[in-house]
């Protein structure tokens, strides 16, 4: 068996979520698999680096399968394309050592967040950032944004659900930039909890909106409570923007 | 009657151009109308800089129509964007003098048309741009990209049916950016012609692959001959991205 790894580009607005479902429900995997099987003629188990949440967006998601043939990859992406639906799209497919795990390997994972801070949202960006009217004050985010680098338990910014879990992380970089009236949030780490770019955005958000001090953070992070970080933020704003191996 | 002037930005995807037209063809100027004169009971003649066609996007359109009240034109704003489909939308809305005109006023049109330069079509870009696989020569669309600026009789690049018009046009500048695998075509005049920026992109995009010489503009814009120019490009591509006055 040859493993292979691809990069996969998909708009998350009509699936639910990267993780194939039960049911008739529409998924970036599934529809994956469906193609894959199709032209390879075999079963195929995908592995994949991040498992985004229904309406997360993914510049750079990368997978890996295994196939009994020799691939010409280049041609395979384009038979792949040509039956994908107009939302996903593979950007590269190449072969992969053989131990090579699109998970597992994964070193870095970068996600991007974006916010319109003006008073009227964009057509084109509509489905990709969310609108925040008053006008944020992006130096507080930052200073705020610094307390996230290193290693933390970062129980207090992920889903509920997953508290039993090792919620330590290692944040290694996060940057807040501003252009024009676009806001992006870029956070890297080794890995993510659920919803935990969600959480930590909204918390920066009541921060930039004075609700907050950016020394709230500390405290949050250190005391592990839920109720010391702020609301989550929608799904369409966020993107799976890079992994690193 | 006060004279107020707007900025639009709407994606051209789902019109069939800018201008109003007979029938159950859903434009731009008829959603516009069509909320406008709800909002404010009355009738209202609407002014625009570019009519743009069906599938053209616009970033910064300008329009004017006078009021016989006094807006508020913030909270005003707000309404008619409450109103507006999800492709429309009103970024600024101000008072103008009397004598505005959004058409006769507006000295100069920038235009901007983006070509993926790659062997895949970004999911995001896909209602944005054209896919153009082959390596393209930018500094060779550069360097023709020169021949255009100035005052020229531009009858070979405009559709043949505006023949009979003025077909002079000054076109101020000229910029063929590449960024990444992104190439944007960014072009001022003081007006366009009808098709007139996507005949001279597919002028330029078939000296980029190779297909003619930079030195064919000359020849094509001194002959006036329609056969001298490339191929049109597909409107999706299409920006108005701002009218200065």
């Amino acid at each position: 068996m040859n493993n292979y790894m691809a990069v996969v580009e998909y708009d998350g607005s009509d699936f639910c979520g990267f993780q194939i479902q039960p049911g008739n429900i529409r998924t970036v995997q599934g529809e994956l698999l469906g193609v894959l099987e199709k032209v390879l003629c075999q079963k195929i188990k995908l592995g994949y680096a991040g498992r985004t949440d229904a309406g997360v967006h993914a510049r750079n998601q990368v997978i890996n399968f295994r196939v009994i043939k020799d691939l010409d990859t280049y041609r395979f992406r384009w038979s792949i394309n040509s039956l994908l639906p107009d939302d996903i799209t593979l950007k590269e497919v190449r072969e992969a050592g053989s131990d090579f795990d699109a998970r597992r390997s994964a070193k870095r994972r970068d996600y991007c967040y974006y916010v319109v801070n003006d008073n009227y949202q964009s057509v084109f960006l509509k489905k990709y950032s969310i609108l925040v009217t008053g006008m944020l004050e992006i130096e507080k985010m930052r200073e705020a944004a610094k307390n996230f680098i290193g290693v933390h338990d970062f129980s207090s910014f992920c889903s509920p659900s997953v508290m039993e879990e090792n919620t330590i992380r290692h944040v290694y970089d996060f940057n807040i930039e501003k252009n024009d009236n676009l806001v992006t949030f870029r956070i890297s780490a080794n890995s993510f909890l659920y919803n935990m770019v969600r959480k930590i955005v909204g918390t920066l958000l009541e921060i930039g909106r004075g609700q907050n001090s950016p020394d709230s953070i500390k405290k949050a992070l250190s005391s592990g409570e839920q109720g010391l970080s702020g609301k989550m933020v929608p799904a369409k704003g966020l993107f799976l923007d890079r992994v690193m191996y």
